[in-house]
């Protein structure tokens, strides 16, 4: 691929600052980018890395200055880069085609049109769209579907009855549909509670390597349009995630905890169960959220709390032993005074 | 499946209050109930909407008051619903068969009347006894041994040498056996120790999706009877998981430390290696455990501390930052004591 | 295997204390160990064990003493314990060969001295070099190498091209490559950031069970030569892990961050995105690290602090409910103090 520093503004919609005329050959990182190279600068943590960029290019937000550089101006060099990304390197074509070392029962039924590698298994009463993708060791339970264009990577496992919608992506080893952890008298007999339910994913979701979502108990856990999921994530049994919500890696959602739309929440936090978060809350990375948040809060913290209040707590925690010295000492000076009055002025 | 509520009844051994004569189609949360279903009511939480549910009838405990509602009355409707599960949603028999698609190594003893899926891979020495059912992709190292009825979701990887006793459950995508993390003077050479142990699961064991179990250094990592662990668990080489224990999703337990019978540890918790919890300690969620904690002890918090202190500290976190302007203020307070009366009475 | 004592302190360069002629068949755990066997005491934990062993002989350390045992002495018994356990329980040889029930695609080079399993997929372009064991289920992607007697266990994905090295170890489960968790406008649209770099593994490095390394957005996640990772450990795109590092069980490392040489982090420990820490870092289990960290500095706590400040304020913690009472009273006698001393000496 070789484009013009213009073609390229033209395609994004964005005005080149210096030599429109220069050729683009790649895209790469701030660090590494050379001659040929068009690099971004998204986060402005990087913004310094500018002036010594040895990029032929560079994709910035309008406002920024850098004399003696090319640059293409648009609004979001974040998504910008997202489209040339694409340009670049478009999708290689799958060929369609079912294999026919793909074991396939009596009773599937899959679209033509399908990919299906060696070694996928699709038991009966499965459906599989047109233009899906199944990698090889993915696995389809009974009655379970899968939609037109969805990718299903390696060693995928969809239990009995899971519903995947559209344009899913569910990367390597990803699990759908696994019972639900339902026990009661835990701890003595640990009676199970079968877990009847199922999955339900909805269009356009994205799923990373090695998340886990547990069918419902009753009805289904619920992961809704839109909505991305990053890598080793656990989704207990009857959670609903709202739409285009967001949840980072290692993430825990307690049984039956329901998130609104927009949701965020940072990597390695936990939910409790029976809870609910409102449209487009924040939780940062590692909170410990203990229950209902109402609509737009940013939370932090174990017990989690407006993110705000973390912060100056945050502040204080490694002075406590400094105020728990203080405190000891306050308490003898005060002890002293109230001696001294006590005896009255000498 | 249609039983009325008296039929509902009399299998629980439970009584009706309201028409016994109404007609049960499904079980269902109380949500989504309409007429034909059967809810239930086992989390107080949801109790106040029992009068607004559209079910046919609820199950619920004792002493729960609800008017003009046709209710079955058990001890433990949680235990009830999941035999009531049991009886509407009954297992799918599987059809006894070993696949030609399976690759099974001569020198593996594999039961006639088990069920081997296409893609199941069993290597020498291996055992897999009657009833046990292997999905596709499952792989049993060799020398390992699969019990009587356990089954095995796609993607398990059992290595070589590890025991799996009888109705034991392991969800997708479960490591059984993989090396423990030994390597000696870390961080500098990482040299490694050889794993050459070996996992034991007792009966009746229910393991999580993606649930990763290292076998003994030396010896065995254990598992002992009716234990429940959770998706995404790291249980490290030589644990041993005491009886009918709990073990919530993501937890980490590191190596050689041992739980007694009935521990139930929560969410994300963490527990450091070669220490001992007694018989029926609860661990709440997201706690780090840094030592031994004598026989049912509840713990919370990181550093572990008594759960009733862990609640107060929970309370009081949050009033640092005022507290800190608190201790600055009543300094200077002291301090403007001190030189007054230092002075003299003026 | 039957060695005496002589003979063991003869392969180690270590000295008998004791009978050199006891005959030593086994190496058990300081527990379990009877007549006929070897144990070790590497952890000062377990020194007390010694004197009750029923071991025929113990692997001590210099300076240990222990009347009436027979010690052989080395300089690093858990080192000598690695060795020993080489000797004791060698590696058995795989059978080169590559299985006809393999999937090789045309355009793949694969050594015809690697042992490739059934089940095994290979894409085209990818290439596996000589002694590299590929167990059941491996997934090779596009394009994608595998070096010199490295192995992959059973339901390893290694995503279109990304690059491993020789004698690396991946357990099952671990997936190399799937895409990094990149969207724009989070929890609005969340428009996918195409991922298009790779991951690159280097010599000697052994990963965990179900761990995931996301591939870089544009160039290279990079795990460096000879670092051991855990199971269950999440490495965003772009991250850099450098050489001899130690990552251990179900930590996350975001986007970006890169790590020195010889870094130790615990488990559970979360590190933000972006940020860099020094050669010899060592992070304690369960530690937020949210900012960079300078060479040879260890750190604890949630927001990490110094280990040493971490050990004081957890000493503190548990108090802070009294501290506040005490401050409370505090308050009120100083209130006290001052009214007393505005009204003058009585």
């Amino acid at each position: 691929m070789n484009k013009t520093l213009n073609e390229i503004a033209a395609f994004l919609g964005g005005d080149v600052s210096g030599d429109g005329g220069v050729s683009i050959e790649r895209i790469r990182g701030i660090d590494e980018a050379g001659a040929g190279d068009l690099t971004f600068v998204a986060n402005p943590k990087y913004r310094k890395k500018l002036e010594t960029t040895g990029a032929s290019a560079i994709l910035v937000a309008p406002s920024t200055v850098c004399a003696g550089k090319n640059l293409v101006i648009v609004a979001d060099p974040y998504i910008a880069l997202g489209r040339l990304l694409s340009l670049f390197h478009p999708e290689e074509e799958e060929t369609a085609g079912i294999s026919e070392h793909a074991r396939i029962e009596a009773g599937a039924d899959v679209s033509p049109e399908a990919v299906v590698y060696p070694g996928v298994h699709i038991c009966r009463g499965a459906r599989i769209e047109r233009k899906a993708v199944l990698y090889p060791r993915v696995f389809i339970g009974r009655d379970a579907a899968v939609g037109e264009a969805s990718i299903l990577y390696p060693c995928v496992t969809v239990y009995r009855r899971c519903l995947i919608g559209r344009r899913v992506v569910l990367h390597a080893g990803v699990v759908v549909g696994s019972d639900g952890f339902g026990f009661a008298r835990p701890g003595q007999e640990n009676i199970k509670i079968p877990q009847v339910g199922y999955v339900q994913i909805d269009d356009d979701v994205e799923i990373g390597a090695n998340t886990t979502i547990d069918r419902g108990a009753l009805g289904r856990t619920w992961i809704q349009r839109g909505v991305k999921i990053d890598n080793l994530v656990q989704i207990a049994h009857n959670v609903v995630i709202g739409e285009y919500s967001v949840i980072v890696a290692q993430v825990g959602i307690s049984g039956s905890t329901q998130l609104g739309k927009g949701v965020v929440v940072g990597g390695q936090a936990g939910l409790v169960g029976h809870i609910r978060l409102g449209d487009h809350v924040m939780v940062a990375a590692r909170s410990g959220v203990h229950k209902d948040i109402p609509p737009l809060q940013v939370v932090a913290g174990t017990p989690h709390m407006p993110h705000r209040e973390w912060l100056k707590l945050e502040a204080c925690l490694p002075k406590l032993p400094e105020m728990r010295g203080t405190l000891a000492a306050l308490k003898r000076r005060v002890a002293a005074l109230e001696e001294k009055l006590e005896k009255g002025p000498s």
